[in-house]
């Protein structure tokens, strides 16, 4: 990815452009898709590998290798390295300076959400140059209300990097908070909070993403959410083996298909372990995504 | 705290007495206060502490010489630990094993929540005996639905762990989410689903508990909350520097006032870093709960 800023996208103080700026970049050239790499245990073991620190070393590093070059995003799953405890987070910071060094922008899954000066560790966990985690984004959870995310919102802005915040997911019991309050429901709230933050962003596609299932089907019309006008990327996990196709996220977000980061993980992952059958696979998925 | 199954309390398929069970007997003989362990780079550096994994670790250590002998539990901040990465992470494992060696039950404050086999790999990571990341119990956050929780919920009551859920948080933001929804509000529904999940504990203390800020105030009634129903611990931040006294938290919770343990981090922890002042402290605030 460009690191240096250009005239018509800001620069943040780390002299880094927008993670918007670099995305939207990083999209347009290479298509609208984010691998995740869940090194899930299943999956180990089908790649024939240990469910350990060096498994998942392998499996990571071979899924890099595969779709750096041609991926926008990559989405390390945090909770998969968590669960192997500092060890597993050994791996993952490996993995997002792997990343950063093979030019492939980074989404850790994490999920994060707290308020206040724990919501800042967070955020610098996550966000901040000089911390061993730092990604290009980091995903968080609104529980708290979206206002309860500000230090990252900042962070982020200030250190050229990106958030994506949950707003409306496709399990069925995500209905009984995101869907709750009728025409000014939870998930239309988040929406309309990342429109408003990325109004700071100018002209650029904003920093401030969401995360929306590629299988929500109708409830973007039923709770009248506006995603075009948020002007941030659109992180979609649920493209393959969850069950959408490219042409069902078309039909999905409508007007605001453009923002859309189509997120494919097992699907991908299960045509492991050679390099090659990873490439396929991500290819097939970017010429399904791209309408080809 | 005793570790094998009695009479009266349901033992887990690892024999351990439930969570539950075996906080409501410490809670019993010591008094109901948690003590928070929020390592702060301005705590670290008040305590003439580097803000680095050697700064975390001595001030953790500390803090749990100090406590571990007279608190119900403790509750180590996960993203104070996490903001240094994997050797942030490798610390709060010896202070989680140090807690279980020094019979102090752990609640890790780590606000997770994911669905699926994501949020089976959480469950791992902090509820499973053989993680090194095991705690006695974490925190969830419940955007994605309370089910969406699941994993947790039965892998807690399998190894005597517990959780506990976000409901209703004193931040001013956290009503955007938690107070939609009117008579059926998010946070009424949160209260809800964990009172029927404790109906697998019987008539002990279920092991699934709720977050709810010691600063609430009327929202409680106002939204018509009943905690008492849910027969599980409420942990409540915001004792002490964060606004309450141990009297306000029996106005605030009334009937449910026993099923309360209060958590106190900043009031206590600056009176460190001597462990003397920090004892006093927590007696201090362990006399107001007992209502002395």
């Amino acid at each position: 990815m460009p690191e240096q800023a250009s005239a018509n996208s800001p620069a943040s103080a780390a002299g880094r452009e927008s993670f918007g700026s670099r995305l939207g970049a990083a999209m347009a050239a290479r298509g609208p898709l984010c691998v995740g790499i869940d090194p899930h245990p299943a999956l180990l073991k089908s790649w024939g590998l240990d469910d350990d620190a060096a498994g998942l070393r392998r499996f990571s590093l071979t899924v890099l290798e595969a779709v750096a070059p041609l991926a926008a995003a990559v989405k390390p799953q945090v909770a998969l390295y968590e669960r192997h405890g500092s060890a597993g987070m050994a791996v993952l910071e490996e993995i997002l300076a792997t990343a950063r060094d093979e030019s492939v922008l980074s989404i850790a899954d994490a999920k994060r959400g707290d308020i206040g000066s724990t919501m800042a560790a967070y955020a610098d966990a996550w966000l901040r140059d000089e911390s061993p985690l730092a990604a290009d984004s980091v995903t968080l959870s609104p529980y708290l209300g979206f206002e309860s995310l500000r230090p990252a919102l900042d962070l982020a802005a200030e250190t050229g990097r990106g958030v994506f915040v949950l707003a409306l997911t496709s399990n069925p019991e995500g209905a009984s908070v995101q869907h709750v309050g009728g025409r000014d429901s939870v998930a239309r709230r988040i929406t309309a909070a990342a429109a408003a933050e990325n109004s700071r962003y100018g002209g650029n596609l904003g920093s401030v993403g969401l995360v929306v299932g590629a299988t929500v089907g109708s409830a973007l019309t039923d709770l009248d959410m506006d995603l075009a006008a948020v002007r941030g990327p659109i992180l979609a996990p649920g493209l393959g083996a969850q069950g959408a196709t490219p042409a069902d996220l078309r039909a999905t977000f409508g007007d605001a298909y453009p923002l859309v980061l189509g997120t494919s993980s097992r699907d991908i992952l299960s045509a492991g372990p050679q390099v090659g059958g990873l490439r396929e696979a991500a290819l097939r998925t970017l010429d399904g995504l791209r309408g080809q």
